[in-house]
């Protein structure tokens, strides 16, 4: 399973301007982090809520869909959420130029 | 601000794919639609919820930051939302091929 973690941040640290890769447990525990450790914690907590909640909606809206992944757009960065079976995914980018 | 309303809703009806518009004000009331009334409701109530949720989350994690947009992915659908002061904009694509 480390090595499955590993290769996980190898693959999103070649997206383009990457600035911190967090992978979350499903039970929203920090398990390998390229951020400090307070930004962690706090991003684990706050995304992992926000995943759940919009997971839920989309169910809601239709029971045979599914979320595959959240892009949240903010002025200083580019949050992607990619929640799977055993791993929640947050890669944090800094806007394309 | 009719009239702002229309233009609004023929712009994103050129975005490639869209399959629904709907526009809230901010309090959460569909203002104008393109789609059913019962999913226009369903989709608004659950939108703006997140919406709000996701909007907190990014001046929690950095008051001077600020929500864009959000983008999701699910298996049938994106999702796009563009809250801004005056409205929240959902547009509903179906996935590029």
């Amino acid at each position: 399973m480390s090595a499955e973690i590993e290769d996980l941040l190898k693959r999103y640290q070649n997206y383009p301007n990457v600035v911190g890769i967090i992978i979350l447990d499903p039970f929203a525990i920090p398990i390998k982090t390229t951020m400090e450790y307070t930004l962690t914690v706090h991003y684990a907590a706050l995304i992992s809520t926000l995943t759940s909640k919009a997971a839920k909606m989309v169910t809601n809206l239709d029971a045979s869909n599914e979320l595959m992944n959240i892009r949240l757009r903010t002025k200083v960065h580019e949050v992607i959420v990619l929640p799977s079976e055993n791993y929640i995914i947050i890669v944090v980018q800094n806007p394309g130029s």
